[in-house]
């Protein structure tokens, strides 16, 4: 019998070095292997998102419409795939539909093919004017289901979201493990629930974080249960807070009923090029350097605590972390049961934080009060009605039930007109859309933009500098040292060097 | 319907550091865990073994009998497991077999409960004698299957040795895969084999390394099959070159048909106590940081693959890796496709690069000469005959069909007076059996292990200041440094120190 062939969507150019190096990687450190990937036979290549968007223009003075163009260049051969937030596409706030129309035309014609649109509540509401528009220009739309543990949760919710994707048009569902925690047997009976009761031929793609350590074996019964596509990346940009080695994936299935079409010699100088490149943004990297299983435990995903630390040590309650983690859960209920996934793990995560500096719901955040109210859309549960009336009572707003979008006018002439104000403006609708979606960053980025793309990792020379130091050489003094020393009056210069 | 009970051996306390840091770990670094270990539901505790043995007399001027006596003492609850070398106990050569029953008979006297059993070859004969030994004390004999890939390896062929082992009186089967190349499908096939053909009551231990990053789903495929325990090391100590972490083996398992007897809240500790220890060891870390798949193609380990790099380099001739990658599987070939492991990863490593230095065959080291003459027991192929021509020429010694201990006179007494005749022997058999396993370093320990066991790792001091330059603040000073400053004639003794 031939074995059944699983396809896989490559990682590294997007979510890896995402979750490897809060997303810093510069194209140019990308460029010299995308012929490679693209003949590697994947079934798809993730390359552009909302952190990589927004770190090019943030960071890295990279227009991220044209990083699109070189990807859809340099890899003719490869279906190009990317993270659509729903209805905040690449943004924090609801877009009103014309926008999300435009943005789905855009990206299109600038080179993308899959669209893998999510919801951070999992509302299919949001999701279904981008997953329309994506069908609309004939490409690829994912739905995809955010993977989380509660109370509220289990495998016949699932199946049922993915139900209403595939209803409201989805091509494939995406079944979306953000923070490591889908364990084998669930990923078996989510997949094998969505086969059975949508057909076989429903193509289920899964996507899984490595940072637990069990989600290769998760990948395993998902593909024993009917999976079409997973994800993972390529070796040397794989593990920690990222996910499962490529390489691992396909030789694990030597033998089997299943076989990819990876060819893994002609990843391998892909996994050399990113190997050598990734001491470059050391400082960059994630601490966790095997796994972390408390996150089973707290549900709360690791980028989250380094966030909610970082906030109590600026109000000088670094000590106290033990106590928020504690009212995570507590704030989570409730919300209704959000998943935790930006943004909903930062509103949930601020919120906990001030109900432990300043005394339970004192204070919302305004984030926190638009979620209690139904901006951001449905939550698996009901909110808890006190909290409901505190944010209404601090917010003068009334709780809403329709679609978040549905209440935005157009907005896209109004955008316009905001870009062409800006200095370094192009014309162009992409431009329009970058500033629709970073509306505080993009003006600078504007400016600036003909300099070109700067690349924040180390040099080659620094790389081997701290590799020097770190074996130990560091207190040496190895090339002249100028001082200026002040003895009584009298400045000298002076030069220390070996003797 | 009861999930069945998989049991867990944590390997921390041996395997792990012998994986991740050359076995330096100091039993002041082991003790503060050795109570929350007792407690966290091992099915054992594996804390002894060749490496560690030498290591301790080496390196760490520690008796490693005296660690085996505070191990029994501070893990009453435990069975504490031990790896042997067949015939070869702990050392590199054939002992008689009085001294296999001494050695064997002394080690369960000071607590050893579970002899893994194994040798290089999987010559069962090698086995035998001291499997016979551990029943004989009334401790558990288990019988080991090295795993390897080559094309007279099949499952076939291990169900047939572990036949051979049960019939030896294993009282359980372990398939050991030291390289991690078993993959699910064969780790499933194997277990399966075992179970239909000697019944399900048969007990099989599986140990794999993690450093293909495929095994975490072996183990899965393992229990599955019927697996009963299967080795991991808590999550701070494992992954590289170590071994799947035992909180992610616990945690795949929920919802399965399996569960485990360990304690995740009891090991809490014990993963944060060696998170703080491991970077006091990291001068012998390895430099796999994510996985290497590329033993999968050229079947050669990374330890053999350094050590062989280092042989090269001492010569003159680093640059010649790629030719000697290439001569191994040839070597291996003549040699009749013996598993690489210790000692005959060695053996065939080192033939192969003085093959590649002086000419095929041109020289023969003693081992390999002995390897092909049949001194260390059988392999499963036929030897090439003209090299086995060679290495009867080049040592003038005759091709040998018995099993190799059998050509071997009484020895007992003759350790006893050679350990008799050195300074700081204490007279007990223990210290006769140290000089037995390593006769070079045996003397020099004992003239200085009364001063007690070192520790090579650093001190907190030095990790601290290494994170210290490590994050950046390397150019600082921090303390008084001292310099020899000559302005025009004068030399000047300057201090310079944080004002």
């Amino acid at each position: 019998m031939m074995p059944r062939e699983i396809g896989v969507t490559e990682l590294a150019l997007r979510d890896a070095h995402q979750s490897l190096m809060a997303t810093r990687m510069a194209i140019e450190d990308m460029i010299p292997v995308c012929e490679q990937i693209d003949r590697a036979g994947f079934w798809s290549v993730e390359c552009w998102g909302g952190a990589t968007f927004d770190t090019c223009i943030r960071f890295l003075n990279e227009d991220p419409w044209e990083r699109l163009r070189t990807f859809r260049k340099l890899m003719p051969n490869s279906r190009l795939q990317m993270l659509l937030r729903g209805q905040n596409l690449l943004g924090y706030r609801h877009y009103q539909d014309e926008v999300v129309e435009r943005f789905v035309a855009k990206a299109a014609e600038n080179g993308m093919d899959v669209f893998r649109v999510f919801d951070a509540l999992n509302d299919p509401r949001n999701l279904e004017h981008a997953m329309n528009a994506v069908t609309k220009v004939g490409k690829h739309a994912q739905g995809t289901i955010c993977y989380t543990v509660s109370p509220l949760h289990n495998t016949e919710g699932y199946v049922q979201l993915a139900g209403r994707l595939l209803d409201m048009g989805a091509q494939s569902i995406a079944l979306k493990d953000m923070a490591a925690l889908l364990k084998p047997q669930p990923a078996y009976d989510i997949v094998k629930g969505i086969k059975d009761t949508y057909g076989a031929d429903t193509q289920v793609n899964v996507h899984c974080h490595a940072t637990t350590g069990v989600t290769l074996v998760s990948l395993m019964k998902a593909i024993e249960a009917g999976a079409d596509v997973v994800d993972t990346a390529v070796s040397s940009m794989s593990l920690g807070p990222g996910h499962n080695p490529t390489e691992s994936l396909v030789e694990m299935l030597e033998g089997t009923g299943f076989t990819t079409g990876v060819d893994l010699a002609t990843l391998l100088p892909v996994r050399d090029h990113f190997a050598k490149v990734r001491p470059k943004y050391s400082a960059f990297e994630s601490k966790i350097t095997t796994v972390d299983t408390n996150i089973f435990k707290s549900q709360i995903p690791g980028g989250m605590i380094s966030n909610m630390e970082s906030q109590l040590k600026n109000q000088g309650a670094g000590d106290r972390i033990e106590e928020v983690m504690e009212e995570v859960p507590r704030v989570r209920e409730d919300a209704g049961f959000p998943p935790l996934v930006t943004p909903s793990s930062q509103i949930v995560g601020t919120q906990a934080v001030f109900n432990v500096l300043m005394g339970r719901y004192k204070v919302l955040t305004g984030e926190f009060a638009d979620l209690m109210l139904g901006y951001y859309g449905e939550c698996p549960g009901v909110r808890n009605a006190e909290v409901v009336e505190l944010a209404k009572k601090q917010t003068k707003k009334e709780p809403i039930t329709v679609r978040p979008a549905d209440l935005l006018d157009p907005e896209w002439d109004h955008l316009r007109a905001e870009a062409a104000g800006l200095e370094g403006f192009d014309g162009s609708d992409e431009d329009v859309l970058t500033v629709a979606m970073f509306p505080s960053v993009a003006p600078g980025f504007f400016k600036t933009r003909a300099e070109g793309p700067k690349n924040v990792g180390k040099t080659a020379e620094q790389v081997a500098k701290e590799a020097a130091i770190a074996s130990g050489a560091a207190n040496a003094v190895r090339e002249p040292i100028k001082y200026t020393v002040t003895i009584g009056d009298h400045a000298h210069n002076v030069s220390v060097e070996p003797a």
